[in-house]
């Protein structure tokens, strides 16, 4: 089958508000009378949700780098299998927050794993299909990290080093860098009303673009 | 680091008695003064463990063909890393009760998974380690299924039909008969004695040219 639908995705380091600005980015589309499926990576499906708690979780810290990555595309599979593929199929926008684009950014930009080796499971999982648009919520390490750690206890990848989210943020501006048609950077240093604004732009123009 | 053990691999379908006789393989080794660690697949890690769990409960029955296929791998990746490469490394032979010939036998003979997509996981994965030895137990499925069925309640795989065990034994002996040099096929129909006495045979032999 044909793909109809739209794949939004959101992205961005810890702190960044990508949980508000989903919630944002979906009553928006719907006010354009657009039908939404929103879901998150890793997760979105019970095998995938299961994978997650694995993957977040510490009773499996120093996992072997290929199953980390193994296990992020497995649920990847799943969740492509049961929401997002049949969710496109149908017609209805699928708004995902993180998608293939957060493991370059990091276990390729953070951890290192070479961008090839990510590329062949993306291939291998994805075929052809890719994000329509790629929201990147951008903000530097220290304001994300200090908004992060007010919320709650650190996740296994929270307690990385800061370099480590360094190497991560920058990755994902290369990766909005080399592909502009999918990706766009939003500032998320100011207000939420203010990233919202911005937000709403990009949605508009996304929107009229998809209607011609 | 180079490989200096060996790396000897348990095949078959349910109920041809790889459980006894991965005993009597481990026994003969350590008699012929060999170091042995017995493993198996999915599993032989904490991470893996959980990975079988997931794969052979029926809470996830009908997950997605490509993400049981990447659970498979992830948890082969945490044994390669964590079990199997470093018991090589130290000159150990590692023993494992399934390997990736059995996912070749299982999803793709069995499941009808491209041969080219398990490789292209297989080369992702392992890069160039293969078995040293495979011993491929061969016996009709209905036997199989028989002594399978006087064990214990059937798990997520042992609920297929006869058709997909055949497809798998199949699998299994084209396996055996494309890669002559890594696999032996034992007879498993007839007394235990028997076999292990067809098995010590293959073990000596496999013994003799390590050594040489």
């Amino acid at each position: 089958m044909t793909k109809q639908g739209k794949f939004i995705t959101l992205e961005g380091v810890e702190g960044v508000g990508k949980t508000s600005n989903l919630a944002f980015v979906a009553a928006r589309l719907r006010a354009a009378g657009v039908t939404v499926v929103e879901t998150r990576e890793p997760g979105g499906t019970a095998l995938g949700e299961a994978l997650r708690a694995l993957l977040l979780g510490h009773k499996h810290d120093g996992m072997a780098e290929d199953a980390e990555l193994l296990l992020m595309f497995a649920a990847r599979a799943e969740h492509l299998a049961r929401v997002i593929r049949p969710a496109l199929e149908r017609g209805d926008w699928v708004l995902c927050d993180r998608f293939t684009e957060a493991t370059y950014a990091y276990q390729g930009g953070g951890r290192g794993v070479e961008r090839q080796r990510i590329e062949a499971l993306e291939n291998w999982v994805q075929g052809d299909l890719r994000p329509d648009l790629t929201i990147l919520l951008d903000l530097s390490v220290e304001q994300g990290l200090a908004r992060a750690g007010q919320r709650s206890a650190p996740d296994r990848f929270e307690k990385e080093h800061a370099a480590f989210f360094h190497a991560v943020r920058n990755d994902y501006l290369r990766q909005a860098e080399a592909r502009p048609d999918q990706f766009r950077i939003i500032d998320a240093e100011p207000t939420l009303a203010r990233v919202q604004a911005s937000i709403a732009v990009v949605l508009d123009d996304f929107l009229g673009s998809a209607r011609q």
